[in-house]
């Protein structure tokens, strides 16, 4: 995860890691105020899902009140093998906003 | 949060704190498979989102697999003074498992 915030082609996504909580925060922001989004989907996995799940309650809530509320939520698993070829699972969040 | 696994009056409820992992998942498995629970509600506070995740996941699709799925999810905040007298936020989240 080297991008918190990336683009896809109709769609407005922040990918949630380690890096300073406002970046997040202000990734979502920006994107409804200076980009027009419509809809912004903050995606997290493993320990970084309580996160994503403070960034958009703080987005939402305290910066965009009024204007942007949560649409949907989704949750899932990721399999994978790790380097010592154990199978892993990690959970995953997709919490969409969007303008109400 | 002391309790693991609190009943409420027609409502399956799970609230996810620091114990083993496997306690929770066995508490909402439990519900479904001895107590006859239709609906299972994991909750959880702040750091403990992304375990209440792990938890619906893991439950849902290794151990209930076929019979239980997520049926809703829901976010929100909770506001409180802190011992210092500051107001401090919290995020809480809501997953319920029910039947197929």
């Amino acid at each position: 995860m080297t991008d918190n915030v990336k683009k896809q082609d109709n769609n407005h996504t922040v990918f949630i890691g380690p890096k300073p909580f406002m970046n997040y925060v202000t990734g979502v922001v920006m994107q409804f105020t200076t980009q027009s989004a419509n809809e912004v989907v903050i995606k997290a996995r493993g320990k970084f899902i309580s996160r994503a799940v403070d960034i958009a309650e703080v987005a939402s809530k305290r910066f965009l009140e009024n204007s942007v509320a949560v649409k949907d939520i989704k949750i899932d698993s990721e399999e994978f093998e790790n380097k010592e070829g154990k199978q892993v699972r990690v959970s995953t969040i997709e919490v969409t906003l969007g303008k109400k």
